[in-house]
């Protein structure tokens, strides 16, 4: 089980880190890696058209602005592409997320929310369960402690009243 | 290989149809089921909740307006979701977008383009790839044909100058 | 007279607890809780569906982002359910706006500002007050009082030119 | 039991019929005015300050571009207040929609989705039956027929595949 | 020559602040209200009403969020109207600029930019210099001094390079 | 009185015919003139700077797009100058509206809804009355056709239920 | 002087045209081509690559939704890339405008408005004449023959009041 | 090798002097104007219609909010023009991307992402070394630093994991 995650800039880090945390968490393999669609053009198809051969599965991308990686990766793979639109200084994210989200028929990009960095990595562990039954239950043991975080947080606010 | 297409709305058939046309060209078992998050909640949650059982391998929502669907059936099953969201009569369909790829942290649905429903089709694919690798031979068969048509239309564009 | 407020997340409470003062000031009672459409959508379910038994007879739903926890309560009450968007880190609030907002047809959400919890608690108010006339007096003599607050202001402001 | 529906201009007419036909449905009385913010500001603020008096229950405003109409007339009425924004020809609604919804604090207008007539209809009837324990009987049954209407849908649309 | 300056509550008064500089270096009479077209309706109307008989020429309004004050304003009054849209903690300006410029035929409201107060002061200056003649030259020497202003900041970034 | 009505494109003409015919209702001499801020740019300027001298006390300009044009003549007149967003074929008016309504401080251009081509000849019409009392006569009697207007249309709505 | 104008899709061609026909008014060759980033990206990127060699001297790329097209081919060229947003069925043409020129810092793409065709055709050829003076007089008569066209218009308009 | 980079205020100086150290980087003579499309509009039009024969072959506008100075500037030169739309206050950059972008047909005006100072000057560069071989040189070595640069934050990255 191995996962590339590419961020187009390292400036993504902050948030690109919060994916690569959620896949360690499932104990999946990531690769995490700085790659443009536009300054590194080459390295970043040349990763892409590999990534099967080298055993990736599921590629993520994560980039603001004209967000082109995960799109300009997903023309050259046919392994599912994850899209991560980073919020940039204007426009609040929405520049990104349509970069991403709007890719013509085709070409799919499974977008998430801007910034939206764990639920690409939990996505990706999602497909890879579709494969690896050992997943599935760690997923159902996550979404469990996850619902069991709001029970205690719900518990915590009705307290007060 | 089993995918449920859901669709919020029997208004959301001719552009969920392209979506299951695709499934059917990969030979994918695509089962169509209308069921709203908000009509019908009991029977939505029901289907998602029994669906990995069922044998489904991939869900896809797909819902206009505040689009819910796909968000409430990724918060009871572990299979991954993607979410189309349907452009309605006002907004330009921004609104169905917001509404399925802004999903909060936790529960992901990998939402493609307004009205996508192609994408959605193909990215069931792909995920259903990672475990069924006849499928990648025929999405590489699908993206040369796909490439292929290009080709020829640039060949009619091109004998015009 | 008991109103239920639900929030998606407690990082909603320093929003929502605005709108639990008012509710307060009215001498409703209120029962505050953190309900997630998506992380403990059974939960939240089991909540709206019992809603009107236990004696509530409004329900509040806040939530940001992708916000489907006003319209996932309306699907199963009959009860008036009033939607709070909370403005997240991204997009200004409109992805929380109109995810409340554009409900399709046949299940409402009285949808109020972007962050506009006063309103929410407010409007609870104005429709309990339709059955309890005490609610009137009170609901009278609060746009009085504010109607004099602005008065104040406004000879404050006289005062300096 | 007794409702007003205002609209700013008769052009709105055909969207909001779709609200009164709700009404009727639950035989709620149905008062209809064409009453504008801005050419008979007069008119439609008596008529709001005598609405109470008038026994209506609620008021339901709709108008186009800066709808103003709702807000003016929960400015001068302690009734529950429900806005329809409705889509003009230019901005698809958006202006209507931000013109309603975002209400200052103190004076909530209870905002449906652009063109969302007939949810504008069904959120007064849920607030009258907080009242009127037999309109919950036939909300109700209201949310059955719904349901039902869709799973026909469902078994139509199932029986093609 | 007098102008009234109506703001929806005080917090837009920092705003607002600088359109009475703008008036008051221009020598034009100003009264500063505090009027709220939603929590003090009537005294906002009343003031517009009688203000023509004032002796005032213009009407400034000042309002965030849903902005209805201008509106609301040349709905009872001869006189030109203009819109200052208050940006408010949600949505960027944009919901009170859409409130205020798109105003239904019959009611104008001369809008300026979003926090645009000393424009608005300008405006009401150029539009009583249609029948003052002295404001006229002032505005002349005005736009004479604004230019000078710029060409001292362009010889000042001339000299850096 | 005498008003330059000034339109990008004689392509904005059908829209503002509707201000030229406002006012001419109002007895205001009309010059009307395509004049564009980019292709006959001098030619826009000499007019907009020879306006006052030639006798006009207001300037409309409409244009779609980006729309310069009223911004342009704003910035080489002291006139009053009012600006009508044409919507174009694409972004459905808010390019035209914020190439207006947002001009930096120390020039305002007075700016009508998105096709809002009435309400700029009703704006000139009042600007106008501040000097020319006949008008405010007019402009009186003028709101009260509207209103009456209103009232037919409302008694013909309230006769049907 | 060499001029290549790739697209996206052949479906942008009635766009598209229009920009071959300016230049070829300007007596550039041009060379129109389907090349699309996704779906065959290594024919865009191979033709971007060689372009420089192959004797053009300026790129232009139009493509709709997330128009990735001139942002790719600018990561792989030294040469100016023009952008042309092209409006597609949803979102007015906002997602492609953004994705394109939002591009991140060091790479440039030249973007023109949505639909812009002819006026990416023109900076073509006002980029071109930096090098080939002819160019300049026939841009100079251009400018010259749409400010008389702009002209009859205006004569035009002027007769009818 | 000459560049004018004309700014609508001196306020815009932190994000257009990027630009400046771009160009002074590649060596191109930079003359730095705060040259105002509405404040000093004489002034940006005489240094618009003299800057060819005054040398220079780009001209770059840089302005904020509605954004007029490349567009206008456009209208009096045939040399090519770059507009750097500038973030203010409010509305997050859009309502000067769009005035500057959406130029109408005739008049082009090449646009670069909000606050993209860098691009401008990296557009420049690229229009010049249409005519100037050796910048072609310098670009290219540009590019392969710029992808050094990736690359060594590549490593880094990598390193971590």
């Amino acid at each position: 089980m191995k996962v590339a995650i590419l961020m187009g800039s390292d400036s993504d880090f902050p948030i690109v880190e919060r994916c690569i945390n959620v896949l360690k968490k499932f104990d999946v393999t990531v690769v995490a890696r700085v790659l443009s669609a536009h300054r590194t053009p080459h390295l970043a198809v040349e990763f892409a058209m590999s990534a099967e051969e080298e055993g990736f599965e599921v590629i993520i991308g994560a980039a603001g602005k004209a967000a082109h990686l995960a799109g300009v990766i997903a023309g050259v793979t046919i392994l599912p592409v994850i899209g991560i639109p980073i919020k940039s200084s204007t426009l609040d994210g929405l520049d990104s997320l349509l970069s991403m989200v709007q890719m013509p028929s085709g070409i799919p990009v499974a977008t998430v929310a801007v910034d939206g960095a764990e639920n690409a990595g939990l996505l990706a562990v999602q497909i890879l369960s579709v494969k690896y039954p050992e997943l599935k239950e760690k997923m159902r043991q996550y979404k469990k402690d996850m619902a069991m975080a709001v029970v205690q947080k719900d518990i915590s606010i009705q307290s007060r009243y």
